[in-house]
């Protein structure tokens, strides 16, 4: 290639972004030099703070620059509620459901061993501790409706089994504003099978 | 949302990227923060340096982090035969198909008088300064086959023509490989209406 050695660095160091392929790298740089150079250095700015301080929460493991994560930090939540999760993301989706006011446990993946991810991997230790503690009350199992996620939920759930604390899974079936035409057979199945009694 | 500000920070900061949205830039985050801290350390640093160090190239206009870029600074170069395009994917596209032996011309961007990019945007007067200089021998117009494309040949053909320098256009027509069947209608009326005699 002939250009610029310092475009062609960053044009190869934008790949390293998941789903960042040559042309968008190089659609990317190109974009950033010509139109948007404060944004490329706010970038640059917190990349580089993000990468150096932002660690795991000793607590639920999502993360943050903190001991404490602002979930388990806030005192007015529930810390007897622990939904188990599978990353940050699920943590966000289910905060902005608005309707769950304990706290987390972020696996930060799933069991899978083919790929070497055993309990010790997904911090299954840290979760014990908490269960050692007496504190907790409930565990949400809200790790992914797909065969690890079930695999996790199952593998917890007997973890959790000797402390006596209920184990709740969040539902599954049909998504709200769903067509079933265009639903997979195995969640039609599911919403079929776990159907519940109407009140009138 | 109830997470880290300086997480936060880095989405808000990754969505300077074009095609990139809240979802895409939080996927980059967890991944960055998860799998490859050094990938996006490296990513900042480069970034950082690129932002203040890339300019552009005095005579071409192309990015380059010295006064004069890769191709203009080698004097192996035609330097009498000037190509102009409308971007610097377009000089990498080029320098690929290796049949090009002269310089460059980076328009970055073409006439477009409805967002106000006119001559001065495109610095044809740098363009012009080279045509009075006498060292160019011909200009090949390699701007899009565009409406903006063509107009903006136009445009510069009608600004060389008073030195009397031969001004080319490359061909448009059928891509090598390419099946008529998927071939837009235009393009086949062009690659018709512009068909050349075979040698035998
Ligand atoms: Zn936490
Ligand atoms: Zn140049």
């Amino acid at each position: 290639m002939k250009q610029s050695p310092l475009l062609e660095n960053m044009i190869e160091a934008l790949r390293c972004l998941p789903g960042v392929g040559r042309k968008s790298a190089q659609r990317m740089a190109y974009y950033l030099l010509e139109r948007d150079r404060t944004g490329g250095q706010k970038l640059a700015n917190s990349l580089a703070q993000a990468m150096v301080d932002i660690q795991h929460c000793q607590q639920c493991k999502n993360f943050t620059e903190n001991e404490l994560c602002v979930v388990c930090a806030n005192p007015r939540r529930d810390h007897s509620t622990v939904c188990i999760v599978e990353s940050p993301a699920d943590v966000i989706a289910i905060e902005s459901s608005g309707v769950f006011s304990g706290v987390f446990f972020v696996l930060m993946g799933h069991l899978s061993p083919l790929d070497g991810i055993g309990p010790e991997e997904l911090g299954l230790e840290i979760l014990e501790k908490r269960l050692v503690s007496g504190d907790v009350q409930e565990i949400i199992m809200a790790t992914g409706s797909t065969v690890e996620g079930e695999a996790t939920a199952h593998f917890i759930r007997d973890m959790v089994e000797p402390y006596q604390i209920p184990v709740t899974r969040i539902a599954q079936g049909v998504p709200m504003g769903g067509e079933l035409e265009y639903l997979d057979a195995n969640t039609l199945a599911r919403s079929i099978t776990e159907r519940r009694k109407l009140d009138f």
